[in-house]
């Protein structure tokens, strides 16, 4: 029996190593028997940048809530390949052809290169580079898939929270979503983008567990169900967890505020899960209110909620303290995709190069930068390694220019580079934010979108992206060979 | 730094006792301290029934195809919490007002109950139980997020397999997707439940490693630019790789197509990733038939491909072999949720009881039930344990009859009950079917499925599902107290 839930296996950390498509192995035979790769001072020598980006937005999203960044390092950090790894791949018909070197090379292989990266909580915009990575191709090829999978989908989750956080105009929101993210692992990842994204915490015990973020629950009609009669529920709760939150729908909603009122439960608040919210919490307000000792009792709505449901809700003053938001947020429900992709964008030969023809490169001080682009109908990448800068006006996102790294300085003190170094030749350079602090990040930027941006229907036609005169001249340039 | 990829904790296994709703935490300390709980001899007396099903089902399916049962037993047979997991509760607020006889039972805490649910790969309908779970209420309780999440997740993307198999009318279909599934685990997971559904493999290396899954691959679009000339990056993949599959669309496919031609490449097929794929298809075979080497080399496309796109390329007559499927796959895309629930549908007492007073239970040989359904609007469950019948007629199914699991056989001996013990008194009763089994078990689950449910676009108006007459009397007969 097989768990796959989190791996038995004696080295389950680096079982992550494999978790990636078969692709990027059998090119990395291939790039090894190429041009001398075997030579480990001619491969590092020959290091080729990588950059992720989202070419295009999901539906109705405005804007990109970057996260993931710590799990991608950590992975970068730890990956490897043990013997029953390459046991493995040596026992497909596949590599049957493929020598013992290379296996042994694949047992020594690290990840040795240099990331650039936005912080975590970063609002960005297509097109806009999320990360850069410099290694030995080999290197930079077989991180492709996790590094996608982890930043596109923790990406795609920060930004949908961050969009129902705003739609809730400064009540609060939890992300209750584990039963139907996409297992076990995606509940506890989404718990952390959706913290990120603002929402103040989870019910997934696990992220309370690993990650501190704040856990929140109440009960399920199952626990109501299962007493004789429904006060007996309510009041066994409430013994046991004085100030805590009771469900009142799993009957008759007015009827189980009432009893509650009658009998003088103790309680933090009450939590609707059915019906006509707008109405049941206007009513229940009235009910609570009129009763003294209710009127801090607070009222927590849920019950497949999304951004728009909850602004209808907010617009029409519903009288509700907390939104728990599940499905939508942690499947991001109506996309779930964020189609970030990984391309290859230069080559950069360290000292002088023989026989390289290529018409587009530029020699530097040290290096020769060959740009690559790829001219695939709607596929097309912008050649060269960037950096993003970001100009403010009256505390607001005025524009953002990608500009090539090697440009120097954005002509204005203002600007704001914005991919920073994260690690460099395989090592982490710098501790890392707590959770907390990427959340509060995370909300100074928004602070700096311009306010139609937080508009839920609001369709950018253009975003305020520039791309330097330099970096469309290259781009312009580049024909195939 | 955080992991989470794959827990590194020594005891990474028991990590996902914590991958729950903090509620079902809550909540069992609620129930322990109710109704002489701590009685173990009491609690064993009385246990709580709960049934897995789906309300409703995503957009635009006809059937459920059931996945993710291995990986529920496992958790089962493997849950439990540690010292640290009950350190994290007790320093948590919420619990400060609980008892150190509480902790004392989580440490022992193991799943100890019975389960039943139909095989995976099962197609099942709307409101058929795939899981019933019968155990003390706090093991019944606790377990269940973990097996909603579990099993919602395989279901729904084996679901989508199933029809996007379908679409493809005979030809192979390759699972692309784990850069854009919901985390590393979600790729592995959904590789696995695509291949339930019908996929000939996937990309997910981890997947053929772990479960021994067919692994499929060909190349980026960076190794191609990554040499000086596209004929270059070919000729080396070839030479490592003779049988391999070549990627022709970086810069211009027909002029690949022709240089491989040209050069006498050696390959197993080409892939096409962008363009008018029917077009370019239809092209290249004329190439590859012109040049009587090329004759049996296969064509792959790609490139967000979903069951539409695909029917139509088969019906226009497309010279396609394999078709690679990614985001559409490996995220449900057009509807990424399953919404599977756990009902409490009743309680067994065994031998008598002093005290029951509800109306509405059964007196059995040894024991009493009492049924329990919810009444809120738009979530009422149906009461008590059930079994489901398959009837069939002319090998196809004729209908299904859901019936209390006591009423006793079917009243025909070809109806097939599909629910099977898997798990008792917290031990796997037999051995798991391999993954190839599975599959094969699903392909044989379709011949049986009417015609109309494989096509596209129907939308029942009913499922061919009956309920017996005494389970429509228990559930008519019962009023909430």
């Amino acid at each position: 029996m097989e768990g796959l839930v989190i791996s038995e296996d004696e080295n389950h950390a680096t079982d992550m190593a494999l978790a990636t498509d078969f692709y990027e192995l059998t090119m990395a035979a291939a790039y090894y028997y190429s041009n001398n790769y075997r030579d480990r001072d001619f491969a590092s020598k020959k290091i080729a940048i990588f950059e992720l980006f989202v070419r295009k937005l999901p539906d109705n999203r405005a804007y990109i809530v970057t996260a993931g960044l710590e799990q991608a390092l950590y992975f970068l950090a730890n990956l490897k390949f043990n013997q029953k790894h390459i046991a493995y791949l040596k026992s497909l018909d596949v590599f049957k052809h493929v020598g013992e070197d290379f296996f042994e090379y694949m047992t020594r292989f690290r990840f040795t290169g240099t990331v650039w990266a936005v912080p975590e909580g970063t609002i960005l915009f297509p097109n806009e580079p999320i990360m850069r990575v410099e290694a030995p191709i080999i290197e930079a090829q077989i991180v492709e898939t996790v590094l996608l999978s982890t930043i596109n989908f923790q990406s795609l989750i920060a930004t949908k929270a961050s969009r129902i956080v705003s739609s809730a105009m400064g009540k609060d929101v939890v992300e209750f979503g584990s039963r139907r993210a996409h297992g076990i692992q995606a509940g506890l990842l989404a718990a952390r983008a959706a913290y990120i994204g603002g929402c103040v915490g989870t019910s997934n015990s696990l992220a309370g567990y690993k990650l501190g973020i704040p856990v929140f629950g109440t009960m399920a009609h199952s626990y109501i169900m299962s007493f004789e009669k429904e006060e007996e529920a309510f009041q066994q709760f409430s013994k046991v967890f004085p100030g805590s939150f009771l469900l009142v729908d799993t009957y008759d909603t007015i009827a189980a505020v009432k009893k509650m009122i009658r009998l003088g439960i103790k309680m933090k608040g009450i939590r609707l899960d059915s019906g006509d919210i707008y109405h049941l919490s206007v009513e229940c307000r009235k009910l609570l209110d009129s009763a003294p000792r209710y009127s801090n009792t607070k009222i927590m709505v849920s019950g497949d909620l999304n951004e728009y449901l909850i602004r209808d809700l907010v617009r029409k003053g519903a009288p509700i303290d907390i939104f728990g938001v599940g499905t939508e947020l942690s499947t991001s429900r109506d996309d779930p995709t964020m189609s970030g992709v990984y391309k290859l964008v230069a080559i950069r030969v360290r000292g002088s190069m023989k026989g390289i023809k290529n018409r587009i490169r530029r020699k530097l001080t040290h290096d020769t930068l060959l740009f690559k682009l790829k001219t695939s109908p709607g596929k097309k990448t912008c050649a060269g390694p960037k950096q993003i800068y970001r100009i403010l006006e009256n505390k607001k996102i005025s524009r953002d220019c990608i500009m090539l790294e090697d440009e120097g300085q954005y002509p204005t003190d203002l600007a704001i580079p914005l991919l920073r170094k994260q690690f460099e030749r395989g090592k982490l350079l710098c501790k890392l934010p707590l959770i907390a602090e990427i959340q509060s990040y995370h909300i100074r930027q928004l602070d700096l979108l311009p306010s139609q941006f937080r508009d839920l229907d609001f369709k950018p036609i253009e975003f305020p992206v520039f791309i330097s005169e330099k970096l469309k001249g290259i781009t312009m340039e580049f024909r195939p060979t």
